[in-house]
């Protein structure tokens, strides 16, 4: 039983698309709907409440779109607004889970970092979801907030030295303690992985949020037999409620690959 | 014909807390209101429809208070959307054209330097005033995208070597011509001042557009006849769209005093 319906992954702005990248990757036949709430971004500077009405707008917007899956792509609705999920019609993904269980496989000293954006840190979600799985672990978290300014202002090079002193500044509890794992709870985080290895040394390894929900979303469409099959070409829709100046240079910058390959059509998330 | 009503403040956030202060300090016996709409704040990277909505919003709100007067102590509103206010019952001030006035009153080599956001940059305000004041001037302009965020974070001290380079990077251009005058067109700069003095030299002059500000309101309050008088305690009321977990620490760098020492009220903007 095939399902040719879309996968539905949404963000609070272009972060996600770190995370539609590898599901693109890992899953070349499924057809995709983003939504990049760029009129309302970020949320994670937002209060709780804010956050998840705000992720049911966006959900709402997604199942309009006929998805047979929702991916909240951000670590910010992921730890905040998760239970907004509970009454979908359709199955829901969120990133902090699978990045846990990646950092919890991986970690040999049980030493774990947590770089994530502030609010992200705040909802505590990551370390309850680690302390729950391996009870004797050590976490050491850190809210890297001028990480996604930089990522969006293109400075990522892993010999800048702005980046790497920035980088620097957030990690140096971890590198103290010696984790041995590093989870990027950020969306935005993968593309800064380079410099972020330059600091922390090539033998951290440090957790791709993307890759790791990538890797459970095949896994779920396998389980409810659900993949599509049969295409020969995939279509990629993606969505933003607001089409700012910098849209094109900074979503390429994410997504690994220039957007304008793809159509890009302008939402009011308000009417929906 | 004095007149006890406030001065109403606004601003896309806290920035324009930094033209808050100085107007308190200026005319201590004025009442303030100020509204920073910290539940849709950044709107440097809106697009202008976007921005002229909010602004309109923004102005509906002080009205709602009984001001006398209105500014709009946000770069990026004093350049997109100052035409919002044409229809306001009662004057308004923006932040643009008072600071022009002061770099083209101050430079004697007539070269100026602009740092801005990149809305702000974009729209060309500040070079097109100088333009029309000072026809043979040569402007240097520049969107110091990441100081927002470093103030925000609170990475102000003028010895920081990631604040010194990542100005450095910004006003770069501008050393290398030579301006004697750099308007700081964002409300976040004047927390960098120290840091944007120590990199551009001592003797370039930084035009604050809060003390701009602070001078035009006082004139136009003259000549209308409208100061406050025979106050002892001038009252002052905050208000924000959304109230984040940073907003104390936030607002505390911006305003140069403690935010709590004020009464803050939260107010849904999409329900005025």
């Amino acid at each position: 039983m095939a399902d040719s319906r879309a996968i539905g992954i949404f963000d609070s702005g272009l972060g996600g698309l770190t995370v539609a990248k590898e599901i693109m990757k890992l899953l070349p036949n499924e057809n995709i709907v983003y939504f990049g709430d760029t009129g309302r971004v970020p949320y994670g500077t937002r209060s709780a409440a804010t956050i998840q009405k705000y992720a049911s707008e966006d959900e709402r917007f997604l199942l309009s779109k006929d998805v047979k899956l929702i991916v909240a792509a951000c670590g910010t609705v992921s730890s905040v607004a998760a239970n907004t999920a509970k009454d979908l019609p359709v199955p829901f993904i969120e990133v902090i889970s699978h990045s846990v269980d990646a950092a919890v496989k991986n970690t040999k000293n049980n030493k774990i970092g947590i770089l994530a954006t502030a609010a992200t840190i705040r909802s505590g979600a990551h370390k309850r979801m680690i302390m729950e799985r391996l009870p004797g672990a050590q976490v050491v978290e850190s809210s890297g907030t001028l990480l996604v300014p930089l990522v969006e202002e293109g400075w990522t090079d892993k010999e800048d030295s702005v980046v790497l002193q920035t980088v620097q500044r957030y990690v140096e509890e971890m590198k103290r303690v010696g984790v041995d794992t590093v989870i990027m709870g950020c969306t935005h985080f993968p593309v800064l992985a380079e410099a972020i290895s330059e600091v922390m040394g090539q033998d951290v390894f440090l957790v791709n949020m993307g890759v790791a929900t990538a890797n459970a979303v095949r896994r779920l469409l396998e389980e409810t037999d659900a993949l599509n099959e049969g295409l020969s070409h995939a279509d990629h829709k993606f969505f933003v409620s607001d089409r700012t100046a910098a849209f094109e240079s900074t979503a390429s910058v994410l997504l690994g690959e220039k957007i304008d390959n793809f159509i890009v059509e302008q939402v009011d998330i308000n009417k929906l």
